[in-house]
């Protein structure tokens, strides 16, 4: 791993944990072990341009995950409902790297910076997008398809943010189980 | 409203729209227009007290307003569909007043205060009770409003979220379009 990627694993990491606020660039440089010039050098503009390539990050890595986990089954509710139990298991087996939210960032940056707003929906984007995706190639409707990847981003996001505040995965279970149903007709 | 009123009420405004971490006890003292030493004779533990009463008096408005909304209508699909889209006319007319989310106090809460955190997961659960009493007064098994009442709170919650971070209403709109097939099997 180059300085560049120590430092926006590590500021990914505290980001979603901490949030934007509470994170401190000092703070990114002593947990990354890079040296304190290197931050400046790679995110001249600071903290705002820093948390927009984590927010990237983020997302392009989230984003290659899902698509894996959907790959791993044609059918589109086994699908879904395997890559939530799977983020359920990792919540409890204390893997943070796998249960990753962006919503506290998101709504920190809502007061603060359209740009980093802005970024965050591509990323929500970019996540239905694999939904959507996954629903078309099963036989639904584009329209369908449109309407119900929103449901499923809303619903896994909003899981995982629940189960972070909860500590408990009560709510990605629920979701799970209410997959088949949301996804009955095409 | 008295001091300690105008003090909570400013908390919850600027808490709920900024954050935890961006919002300053001298901010709450010069929105509420209040005299400093009240701040410190009412919450004499500082902000972390502050925001622990603010929590509780959003959950306590917030469930009243979502029991006299259920109370409109004695089925329980068009009851929470028009609960949902009334939040949303709400959210177009920038009343925000009525568009609160705990969401991002909660994420805050969850790496700098156990209290807190166990706060917000009081309001929810107080919340998500409104949709359980309305479910069961409805016909649905007791184990049936448990799981749907999570599931409720869950989408509703994550839909406010969604649209105070895209600054628009069609997660609302989409998830009012979902309360049907959800609440389809008692």
């Amino acid at each position: 791993m180059n300085t560049c990627e120590k430092i926006l694993t590590t500021a990914a990491f505290l980001f979603q944990k901490n949030g934007y606020h509470a994170t401190g660039l000092n703070e990114i440089i002593k947990e990354s072990a890079t040296p304190k010039g290197s931050l400046y050098y790679h995110f001249p503009n600071g903290k705002e341009e820093l948390a927009a390539a984590t927010i990237k990050l983020m997302g392009d890595t989230i984003q290659h995950h899902i698509e894996e986990e959907l790959a791993k089954n044609s059918d589109p509710v086994q699908a879904i409902q395997e890559f939530i139990l799977d983020i359920a298991r990792k919540f409890n087996e204390k893997d943070p790297e796998n249960c990753f939210s962006i919503s506290l960032l998101a709504l920190e940056t809502v007061p603060i910076s359209d740009s980093l707003r802005k970024t965050c929906i591509e990323v929500y984007d970019l996540w239905t997008d694999i939904y959507y995706q996954k629903l078309v190639s099963s036989g639904f409707s584009s329209e369908r398809a449109t309407e119900l990847s929103l449901i499923l981003q809303l619903m896994i996001e909003g899981a995982i943010t629940i189960s972070l505040i909860r500590n408990d995965t009560t709510m990605l279970i629920a979701t799970a189980g209410k997959i088949p149903i949301l996804l009955k007709d095409k």
